[in-house]
């Protein structure tokens, strides 16, 4: 069994990139990152995509809305960063308060600027087979593990666990798509599934997005299966300080002996989400430089 | 087994839209077509449409554009409709020539108006679940046939052999959906898949989109699956006058003892899809209404 390295790919990334970024002569790639109220989570996410746009070389702006903004003055703030010829990507922090509709608000950013995929005409090229659209990080960050670790899927058996919009499906269109890594026959499983296990076994490649922590047991895999984990659950966990500690969708423990290679939690897919978000605001920076 | 009857499925659905139409106050649907060429395919659909749209009381306009028409001229065209309140759905007939690019062509079309469904933004609707977008008429045809035919798709086994973006793909998403008919549990396979009997066999619903005539054999399924063949295949037979006769993706014969419900090919999803891109134009029509 190999450990799929998630921090260690995520880091060639980075690496490539500030190698391009360097080259680069004049005027560096701009990410504006919106973020509205202080949720914790969200505080420390962009935190750690502005640190690593700065390793980088990318400049990042942040704009700080308050919880209760309004729709249009959010929207306000997203038209002039679209507007601003300076900005190459804009990522709005999810989640958003209630009151604001993520669908409406991730539609709102320019397709060419939209580096974290949301947008529908990004996710209607994906499904088109057209490269000039932005993937999703997560998804682009799964495709690319799989790529990075020589996991073959011309012609193999994906299975695909969950078919949410922002991880499930894009996953499955990407593998699925007539292209390397691609060309696999996908099925996508979810709550409804009958006989699941009866599925799950079938796969040479499994990817689990279905949030549920450690739902994937070893019986439920065959022997050689390459393992990416996209899950990230709480269990309670007293012996840790802060009272819970991280797992995935699939019991580590149970299947990475029968797998070929898998991905760890945390430390798989975790860390390639930020390295892809910089990947894209490279691309939209030299497609904005093309003209 | 039964036969799945689309010719009967399809006059339902005409019928109902007939009715509907038929309640409307003062000006009714429009939809324009606009034909490049004289390809007799293409003349033979355009006035199938013709023909169903004026049954319904939608009333159809022609566009008939040289062979040879410049891109800008085409563009023109569909811009000229784009801006016509009195337009409610605009159909280019494909095949376009080689000098213009369809897709392009096709994302000219305002979203709104695209009853076709093959507009990027209406494709990443599909993905994302929206249901505000035009599902395109095959794939939307298929998933009217399996639901009139009251076959189940919750936790059930969909197999799609085909991953085209305008039949395999959009047909595929629409049944994993969180709703009725959907939530199934959903396999693409297509030529690249290895040991693709073993899994046509699992499918309780096989939607057969590949393409080569009578491909899906006998021993390809199982007991009591449902089959809907999109593929519509000429193969030479000199004892019908013109030489050939069609048929679909699936060997009917082999297959049909074996099934609970199968489509004909013709009679089968083919008069679904004129049905359905009716259906799209009184659906755009009315939201034109609503403002």
């Amino acid at each position: 069994m190999k450990l799929i390295d998630g921090n260690a790919i995520a880091e060639s990334i980075i690496e490539e990139l500030t190698t391009q970024v360097s080259q680069i002569q004049g005027k560096k790639p701009v990410v504006a990152f919106i973020r509205v109220g202080d949720d914790p989570a969200s505080v420390s996410y962009v935190r750690k995509k502005e640190k690593t746009a700065q390793r980088i070389g990318i400049e990042s702006r942040l704009y700080l809305l308050p919880e209760d903004v309004s729709k249009e003055a959010l929207f306000a703030q997203i038209d002039s960063l679209n507007a601003d010829a300076d900005i190459n990507g804009i990522l709005i922090q999810a989640p958003l308060p209630k009151h604001i509709d993520e669908t409406e608000t991730f539609n709102r950013v320019l397709p060419s600027k939209d580096v974290d995929g949301f947008n529908t005409l990004n996710i209607g090229k994906l499904c088109q087979e057209d490269d000039s659209g932005f993937v999703a990080c997560t998804p682009a960050g799964i495709v690319e593990l799989i790529q990075r670790s020589d996991i073959e899927t011309e012609g193999k058996h994906v299975v695909v666990l969950g078919r949410s919009q922002i991880v499930g499906k894009p996953a499955a269109l990407l593998m699925m798509r007539k292209a390397l890594p691609g060309n696999a026959t996908v099925t996508v499983c979810h709550s409804r599934t009958q006989d699941l296990p009866g599925i799950t076994r079938q796969a040479d490649i499994l990817i689990a997005a279905i949030g549920r922590a450690n739902f994937v047991t070893g019986d439920m895999v065959k022997e050689g299966v390459a393992v990416i984990d996209v899950g990230i659950n709480r269990v309670e966990d007293s012996s840790k300080k802060r009272g819970y500690r991280l797992v995935g969708d699939v019991e580590f423990d149970a299947v990475a002996p029968k797998a070929s290679q898998i991905t760890p939690v945390p430390g798989g897919v975790g860390p390639m989400t930020v390295a892809m978000l910089m990947h894209n605001t490279l691309r939209a920076f030299k497609a904005a430089q093309a003209g």
